[in-house]
């Protein structure tokens, strides 16, 4: 499953195409910064100087966790449903952003604890619920890669259907559990160090959500040097079908938007399964939560958004997916020096 | 002239209704960060609880500067008039973020230094340029009172053919020379800390802006506490003009995102003039010129995209532009707890 991945070799002489073009718009010399910068690798990634990313889509993957029974989140568990349900009705916060940006919302039930009787879900459920990872391994290796094998197929598919960028997204009630003890693993950091609130937990519990994390590291040995490990046993579905999609889109060749905690951290794990998927990993927003900045370092790619982010779902990628759509407009749009009558810088 | 400014508290009970939406909408409370203040604050401005952002424009003025002469500017001074036609013409940075955004750029003439026969400009020269600031005053008192005045002008005009938010933008060769000599008096910074390299000044040149800037102090002596005396001793047309853009934009109602350095330092001049002001501008980015954060952070906001833009224009306004289009968005298409038959939080 692991192999045909794309690289950014693939189109040998675009890069350098595409920084011509960028460093001759009429302009100082790289005063558009980062936008610049996601040009050149959309085209990079595209193989194309005019990259073509009208057809967009943010792939959900819902599931439930069985650490949740700690008591480390503040939300009820049947909002993991709830909400996977109301996204297919373009209710939720992803929803709203997507359909500002001209995206679809794909909803994949990878976990969800309940019987999901909704035909706009794709139905790919492994397992009602990860197992709790404070009492054992989450998720069994086999379980592990049939959920990575979801989100790689759900890339094939919406890149089938015309899809030009993806955006991860995730619905799961209590993920950032087990996202900041992968990080910690994958990283070395502390669990401490890596642990935030999430979805509003009162801090008062904090010492108890490390607590439980350190137990699960603790128990589960997972082995750092080897991602499916540290994935299946510390993990979730959802954060495992993301790190599929991300494995993906490198295989067929599409940009994929990572969202904020949670996605980032399935960007760790993907990246660690196979580092040629980074050249099409584009990051979007520094989230609230604190474990996305240390999960961004640790990949060693910046953000462009500063709106202080902690929804999940994917609403940050949606927005990102319009700073896109204005790095295609500068290239599409402004004209070279030469064009406009100039010499050249 | 600075008289009928509108006030956050126009519509006395719209920030209680919108933050109560805001905060009943599908999500854990506050995860949505700095989106939740901006359609806030956009409610407030409007007074409707679902804002109306679908038309926007841009507004850049253009002007040369005296101060060129001293070498202050990497770029040929002929730039500032053929990109202000090229801006009429759709052809330049922040007119193909505009098109992105689905925003006017509208080009305002307020001292270009050149016979300009172009007919989708603004014409309101005052002057072919403004004087050299590190010889004596850049403009008189009623050169900077008249080009304030076109601002605001062209704010009512914008609002009254229906235009919901605007955007600040400049063409100047050279301008990034008053504006940090603006600063530096407005905040009582060293020249050095609050003056940069502009649109690619070889570092080595940055000692003798540095001191150009320093003499023009010395020489002018502006009054810190008179804004429209700094801002006439040591300005420029186009920073004047957007000054009068953010004060119109108060008296008329509507939002006025501001770019990056110079269009940051027009706002405390403009915030100076009249603090209520404040309420009605939305930044943008924190622009690569270090000037630009020192201007947020004297007028005590954020920003919103961390891009390293550094080009001006309007460039940072107009990918703005669809940052707050998700904001309405959020709004206006998720549901709340309450529609979805949840309890409140």
């Amino acid at each position: 499953m692991l192999k045909n991945y794309k690289t950014k070799d693939t189109y040998p002489e675009i890069r350098e195409k595409a920084q011509y073009r960028v460093d001759h718009l009429i302009k100082p010399v790289g005063s558009l910064g980062k936008m610049e910068a996601l040009y050149v690798k959309l085209c990079e990634i595209s193989g194309d100087i005019q990259p073509d990313i009208s057809q967009k889509s943010i792939v959900v993957f819902a599931a439930d966790h069985g650490v949740f029974e700690e008591g480390v989140a503040a939300t009820e568990r049947d909002v993991t449903w709830i909400q996977a349900i109301n996204m297919t009705k373009g209710l939720t916060g992803v929803c709203a952003f997507a359909k500002c940006a001209g995206a679809d919302v794909r909803v994949v039930d990878l976990g969800i604890d309940a019987d999901i009787d909704c035909e706009a879900i794709v139905h790919r459920k492994i397992r009602k619920g990860s197992s709790n990872l404070a009492k054992g391994p989450a998720m069994s290796r086999a379980e592990a890669l049939q959920a990575l094998q979801v989100g790689i197929d759900m890339a094939h598919a919406e890149a089938a259907r015309g899809i030009k960028v993806l955006g991860t997204g995730e619905m799961g009630i209590g993920n950032t559990t087990p996202s900041a003890a992968i990080l910690s693993v994958m990283t070395g950091h502390s669990v401490e160090y890596c642990t935030g609130i999430g979805a509003n937990l009162p801090s008062a519990k904090l010492p108890l959500k490390i607590k439980v994390i350190e137990t699960a590291i603790e128990i589960n040995r997972p082995d750092s040097k080897d991602p499916i490990d540290v994935l299946a046993k510390l993990g979730g579905f959802d954060i495992a079908g993301m790190a599929g999609l991300i494995l993906g889109a490198a295989q067929v060749g599409v940009p994929v938007v990572v969202d904020g905690f949670i996605a980032t951290v399935s960007a760790v794990v993907a990246t660690a399964i196979e580092p040629r998927a980074k050249d099409f990993i584009i990051t979007s927003h520094h989230s609230k939560e604190r474990g996305a900045r240390i999960a961004l370092e640790h990949l060693g790619l910046g953000s462009y958004l500063d709106l202080d982010l902690r929804l999940g779902e994917g609403t940050g990628a949606a927005i990102m997916f319009s700073v896109l759509d204005h790095a295609v407009a500068m290239s599409r749009y402004m004209i070279t020096f030469d064009e406009a009558g100039f010499v050249a810088p």
